[in-house]
């Protein structure tokens, strides 16, 4: 029974039946473009063994790379570290830390399309200790912090090579639309993905989302989807302001 | 192909060639016992999204809580956040923070052994922010932390309920038997199981371990072992000093 477990659950996720509007673009609707998208969370290290971390279980931007790829693309997926497999067909980078993820990117480009699904850590430790912090009679250590490089701004700034779309995501537990709009200006993105992390959203580690894509066309607010389904839409709406861009 | 594969992939674990001198524990060795075991890492939260982590996978804990429950023993493990299934047979407790460890242990005395796997924060955050911390034009936060409670030290000690045997971990960077040793001694424990960490041991998140048992009757190393086998002998080992214990 174990295999016919097994066999359901790998067919369940083909035959689900899609909702009311859900745009699943065509097999070729990217066909021929470069994509690079960067996943899950990064670990910022405090010694050999402890680390800083956040929530970010990469399922979202493992979906984005997976539907990119079936919509025809060469996808290129920088992820952190994450519990899932690398999706299939995809060329898929692991990295640790901002600075490794920022390096990754960078080499990957060119690319058409930049989706920056990772929740890059902000901070990161100004410097890690070579041997494992022992707990002694000291006082507890304080983590000085240090600003990590903003790979979102860096790419959606970039003067030489900046895909022709850029896409970044908002978590944000408060005043959400408002943050969202200031991160797209304030960064050069195209797009800002908003999606509300509060508490009981369940958004980390859970299997959907509720998201709002923010552009300079205005705002567009998605029902509560599985996060196969806002990657298959999210993947469509990417293809399509393509098109549109290099009319 | 997948079917195959799988079947062959759990078929495996039970026809491996034993080690040399591999002692598998009876399935009765430890009938009637109660067992606690702790495994994983603690997360220490910085704000609701972003926290303080360290390396451990939970494997060898896991491990532990599964050969004990196949030795016969009632078996609750307290597990912090990991990616592997709860253990057939296993009461399994999920918690996030040292604290909640501490917490689901004492509710789960009283027990013959304690296994303190889990490589428990030794810091929490003073005071973690309610709200997810923003990048914004001032300084990076900087990160004031505090001890934990130590909850091998606080069961090793008990008056009350102390399990008849108590095992703890050390996984150590430098001079692993004499810090190892001095933990044995300062915690209160029976025995410390002592692993190496450092660069290029591939112990975190790896299937196989290489450890120095050290009790009061001395030391004892064991050679490169899967983390199942360490498991398995470590329950023979642990079922042996009960029974000497109870003469």
């Amino acid at each position: 029974e174990i295999v016919a477990a097994i066999e359901a659950a790998l067919a369940t996720d083909t035959v689900l039946p899609l909702p009311e509007g859900f745009a699943r673009p065509s097999t070729a609707a990217l066909k021929g473009r470069r994509v690079i998208v960067t996943s899950g969370p990064t670990h910022e290290p405090i010694d050999p063994v402890r680390y800083i971390g956040n929530r970010s279980s990469g399922k979202q931007g493992h979906a984005i790379a997976a539907a990119a790829r079936e919509a025809g693309a060469e996808v290129t997926l920088v992820s952190g570290p994450v519990a899932l497999a690398d999706p299939w067909g995809v060329t898929t980078i692991h990295v640790e830390t901002a600075r490794e993820m920022q390096q990754a990117v960078e080499q990957a480009l060119p690319a058409d399309i930049f989706v920056g699904a990772a929740a890059v850590a902000d901070w990161r430790v100004v410097e890690a200790a070579p041997e494992k912090i022992k707990k002694g009679a000291k006082n507890p250590p304080s983590l000085a912090l240090v600003e990590n490089p903003d790979i979102l701004a860096a790419i959606g700034r970039r003067k030489r090579d900046r895909p022709a779309l850029v896409a970044g995501f908002a978590a944000e537990t408060d005043r959400l639309i408002e943050h969202a709009e200031a991160k797209r200006l304030s960064k050069g993105c195209d797009i800002i993905v908003a999606n509300h992390v509060g508490a009981g959203a369940n958004v980390f580690g859970g299997d959907r989302n509720e998201v709002t894509l923010i552009s300079a066309a205005g705002r567009e607010s998605w029902p509560n989807l599985t996060k196969t389904e806002v990657a298959a839409r999210l993947v469509a709406a990417f293809a399509k302001k393509l098109s549109e861009a290099r009319q």
